[in-house]
């Protein structure tokens, strides 16, 4: 076998801070823009906990015609954009075998079948392991507790089984550029948030379900044929400028129709994960990837109405950095 | 390596029908009380046509308090009677290892991470294609259209992927019964439903989601230590006998809380599949397995409110034959 | 979700073939050149069949300095111009976790990993229930007694437990041709094999390991930058024309240093899998692909020596089509 | 969801010591028995590096009559005793596919299959990144180094993909003491290592692969109606008081024929993992577990032949702590 080079290393000193018994570096604090502490010292679900019943009850009411949306992308078609291997889905035993005698149910037809992905492969939800800088995930939990043995000790995605469940409000920034998409790399800041809010005449409110279109996704999928397209991670997305603004609002997740939800390449200044770092590890924010939200914003244009009831409901695996999630929306 | 014996075979024979153009068995029939053709031909989702907008929007009033709850199982804790090999959830890459000089963050601690499981290994959603009778399945598609190479080629799990949304009611049969769970092998039949119902002062109506309490899997998650009684496959569940009367109210789904549905072992004269054939073949019913329903059932007896909105989407694999399924009820 | 288009359908006939209680087709019949029923009416390990014990004992007195050679790819670097997923390396727990005091060994750092694979999907050997032709695999065994339920009921790889021990022939016909590597397309055939043979100084034998080297896979991975070079899966290959000299020197197993070990794309007039079915299906050969041969031909163009023992033992997965291969040769 | 408690903590300080540019904990020193430096400050191979040519060509001329064996399990029916969840063997297509249709290789039928495994799941090597104590791994090397993110990024298993190619040597303790099986809890010491060589009439010299049976698994595989014995983790195996001997005659590998090679429950004083630490940190000796020894065991009994050739390559996995093995012993 020809010769694997060895990874290069570079020594190890242990780090100079310390752990509690809770879970938190000792002395570690926050960015500029944060929740840490709101929900409660030992809280795991930042924005998540903003889902309130009182919310969501008036979540319920917006409900009026009944008819519903899927925002998620299929599994098993090749996921525009995604950072991860495709899913593998395979048959155990499948009906057909029955025909050719040789079936798991004795006369009757039976299938099973088994899906191999990344949590994070499609539409999905980030979990707060997912993300950290320094030591330190949401509310000052160490990242050194998200382990291959362990799983995420703390802040598992599986304490956000109750669902997302809230006011859905779609902003549709391409279209009111007027565009069908928004070019790579266009980053959504404070100001494009303002203005499709007012051109569709929504107010954003605390506990909101942010979902963001850029285009991008619906068109990226169009270009299957041109493989360099398809397979660009570059994308419009949410700035970094944005965060204040999520913050003062107060909503509870945003989501975009792109593989990162923030822009990429990131802006000047910023690093790869400088968004991530501040919604998810700061706010504590929910955040949503890889959302289809085409048919919606078709929907939304012709009748005008720009919120929704939102249900979302991650995998509760236990210990998890993150969720396949079929995003539901009924108007 | 010690001899593997090869497995007994029998010959073959070529069976004597043909399938059309469409998928469909030619000359073949259902069972006695089945939706064949009822939602047209060419349908591939059953009862799920019965949540029509008009029901999901009188669900959506059922929302009161807005407390909601989950009925899913935790994915990695071990599933109680459950047919298929545990879930395995595996790190690609943890926040911790960045503590020690090697994660795939730069300096940011970041997480990625696999599930390998049985799309029916926990809480789930039964798909068209799991279960058929001699060359058919749900609406006479021929058993064969689902392969290993092929998938589900129809009534895959993803042509569900707008989710089911309707009204839930709560039956708790145990809690009526005044035990704590009925014993395996009990099986309700049409007057358990009935008594249920008038017990508790609800009535069932088409497109109904159908949530029938039979204290099983809680007592047998309370049984780990006795492991015969932890893995036991059987338990109470719906009888043969009560699909008339599923059928009769026009239910859109009925799920339990135990691992088939259906009673284990099936009543005298019934094989063991035979439930789940007049279920998923005949009548094309949503099936829903081990709904853990312990909490919402004594948050229902405290309240005695049985009804509620019932949120679940299943994941969209493109020809599954059934999903995980996380379901929120809403109050 | 959008649209999911089903797939056409073109309705389905039952075959007009029988099969018998050992499985086979009745009334089916190879190819021109062929070894059914050679090895017995129920053979089900071809050309292994001629690794007996004596040829064993003379490819063991073949080492003289005890060199050996593993002609296997790594298993996580990606592999040239191959056709499945990339193999999935996934800790499910690992040393490094004790340190951060979640590891699973108590006060001992410990680690145990998975692998997710194709088995096909590196260095490997296929089995016979890989490629057939019509209704047949190799000796007359119907192609439907390999199922996703019942695997490979016949032919299974674990058949070959006992491993491919014999006389292996190096034939480096990229290195008699003068060049570093042959075209992709190139197509070597009888006369290409008996130069080679006749430049080096060997004679081919009945079971014989032959490994003809074509240079491709060493370019090929040498072109990782050159992204549609490194994807390609042209290459040069066994001709279809090659096949009787194969049968009539009775080789045991063919192996190249390529993806599919036949030239890709194919020559005029045959299929994509052409020369599989001839190899496997009708000569029951035993075939291996993506050997990493240029370590080993360097050193036989050192000493002049090309003849070496080989031993190669496939993982025994029953009822497998094929097995990653760790071929050893020792000189 | 049903409350899933959080893991307890413990709070976390960093260790106190460093870990160098080679991958080493400065100032780490191994047990009494060792091999550390030995093979050179940065080897990664232990005692692989006893498998010299020259070693290797004197085991080739063990090799008489050919005859071969397979000392794998088979891989596809239940593990006796194994720590892991058993192998998923999966169809991507089959051949069968074909005859309903469905195929994925146009009139031919074609069969793809994928594993999913733990590669310590079946007869296996343990590779040196799978125990450790204190800080270190075998030669020094640090803990850490081994991360889901990294895999184990110094000792990894496909640094021996050349193979373990040497001079194998059964030691039938079981027939020697007259016994079909020792019992669960039996520990093989020194003593009972110099008497079963002496008994047989072999000498054990440096370099040589040991085979050491105790008839543990093909009794366990024979209770498999008693499904508490089958699954029992108990058994005979080597004592630690052996380590001494072991590496006094500097042997290359020692495999026995159940799960863990050591004695289980460890002898008074030990703790599990002792032998380990002692067989894989200190002395980095090669280390096989669920050999199937039995036919090999019959064979040398009746020709009193106790010697042979070895061969056992493993999976070539970058950066694997262990890997599947399918040893091959040729008389």
């Amino acid at each position: 076998m020809r010769e694997v080079p060895d990874s290069p290393l570079q020594g190890w000193k242990p780090p100079d801070y310390e752990v509690d018994g809770d879970g938190k570096v000792v002395g570690a604090g926050p960015g500029p823009e944060h929740n840490w502490s709101r929900f409660g010292a030992l809280d795991q679900r930042g924005t998540f906990n903003l889902l309130t019943p009182e919310r969501v009850a008036v979540a319920a009411r917006l409900v009026r015609s009944g008819k519903r949306f899927s925002l998620a992308l299929p599994i098993g078609t090749p996921t525009p954009g995604g950072y991860r291997a495709e899913p593998l889905h395979l048959y155990r035993f499948a009906a057909g075998d029955a025909v050719l005698g040789s079936g798991r149910g004795g006369r009757n037809p039976v299938s099973d079948d088994y899906i191999v992905m990344a949590l994070q492969a499609s539409t999905q939800l980030d979990g707060f392991a997912h993300v950290g800088e320094g030591p330190t995930l949401y509310n000052g939990y160490w990242a050194g507790l998200v382990t291959a043995a362990g799983g995420a000790q703390r802040l598992g995605i599986h304490h956000l089984a109750t669902g997302i469940v809230g006011r859905a409000v779609l902003l549709d920034v391409a279209r009111t550029h007027g565009v069908d998409h928004l070019a790579p790399g266009f980053a959504i800041g404070p100001d494009e948030l303002d203005r499709t809010c007012e051109a569709q005449g929504v107010a954003i409110g605390p506990g909101d379900v942010l979902l963001v279109r850029t285009g991008h996704l619906g068109w990226q999928r169009s270009q299957a044929a041109d493989e360099r397209a398809a397979r660009s991670h570059d994308h419009a997305g949410i700035s970094t400028r944005a965060i204040p603004w999520l913050h003062e609002h107060d909503v509870a997740m945003v989501a975009c129709d792109n593989a990162a939800c923030s822009v990429v390449p990131p802006e000047p200044g910023d690093a790869f994960l400088t968004w991530h770092v501040a919604a998810l590890r700061d706010l504590g924010l929910l955040v949503g990837e890889l959302f289809d939200l085409d048919e919606l914003a078709d929907d939304c244009a012709q009748d005008g109405v720009f919120e929704a009831m939102f249900v979302a409901a991650p995998m509760p695996v236990v210990g998890g950095a993150g969720s396949p999630l079929n995003p539901i929306v009924i108007k």
